[in-house]
């Protein structure tokens, strides 16, 4: 039950909004009462914190095996990530939609952990473009913070837009971002 | 008045919401009746609508100065753009926040303006994508559509994130996204 109340819960605050969605609508959707919303969850932001923390905690394990995936060079890893990432923001993209748009409904309360664990996966990403630089694989001078910044803003970006019933499947977007982080647009003189 | 309204709105959206903010509230701030609200706007959504049409069509005016400036390239008016983009976001950090979260709050009848526009926005960029494939300025083999999206996810993502109270400056910031942009992270081997 409580995972039902989760899918549930996932698909009208995509639909409706978090603040318009009541805990009412949701256990009338699943036919129980709000007894049983209550045996599960102390309130509505206690829900909406277990959404994003699947979320974000399914992305940052995808990473963690990535990264420790020592058969991969520092660019075959940031391929992967790419991918990830934006395979997982496509497969899980209402549950996307609302960790992006829903962060600051959750009160600071819960917005702590979920804070921590979003900012571990930006560190995540970072540490493999220092590996990467360290490695002689990326340049020497890049300001690795902001590189980190950009490639977010690429990947993370795509739960705005991205349709992969479109023109574009998401092997082929990781390749064109891929290759313009690592080679970048201009053509030499 | 009708500009007091709008500032005290872009306040009031950005801090508690678009849907948790009533008419009521709006009119309390500028000591005001519900009367003067309904004498400049029929509802909330025009409000809202207003106050994202001023964002975009502010961004789309500054855009069609880079574009139509003839004494930039195609790779300086990238620059331009990514600089332009980055600065009105922060300088509007506000009515940014409002443009990117509120969205799917404009309803179906003020959607439809807006989208227009905002897609507007991304054609221009696309277009110049191409002048510069066209011109031998960029790689003649790009996928200029998602290039330009990777370009859009860089630098609205900003908003979700920037501070440039922090070290790096717009202009640095700028620098940094161009440079990956143009030339890529790759150490040639």
């Amino acid at each position: 039950m409580k995972q039902k109340m989760i899918d549930v819960s996932i698909h009208l605050f995509d639909k409706k909004g978090f603040t318009e969605t009541s805990i009412q609508e949701i256990v009338d959707e699943l036919g129980v009462t709000k007894g049983t919303f209550y045996y599960y969850f102390t309130n509505k932001q206690e829900l909406l914190t277990t959404i994003h923390l699947n979320f974000i905690e399914f992305l940052l394990k995808k990473q963690e095996e990535i990264l420790q995936d020592e058969a991969k060079d520092s660019r075959e890893k940031l391929r992967a990530m790419i991918y990830m990432v934006l395979q997982s923001i496509n497969e899980r993209k209402k549950s996307a939609r609302i960790f992006f748009r829903e962060m600051r409904n959750l009160g600071p309360k819960y917005l702590e952990q979920n804070v921590e664990k979003r900012d571990q996966f930006r560190k995540n990403l970072q540490q493999l473009v220092e590996e990467g630089i360290h490695k002689g694989e990326f340049q020497e001078d890049l300001h690795a913070d902001m590189v980190t910044r950009g490639i977010l803003g690429m990947t993370n970006w795509s739960y705005y837009w991205y349709n992969p019933e479109g023109d574009v499947s998401a092997e082929e977007l990781t390749d064109i971002y891929v290759e313009i982080l690592l080679n970048g647009i201009n053509k030499s003189d």
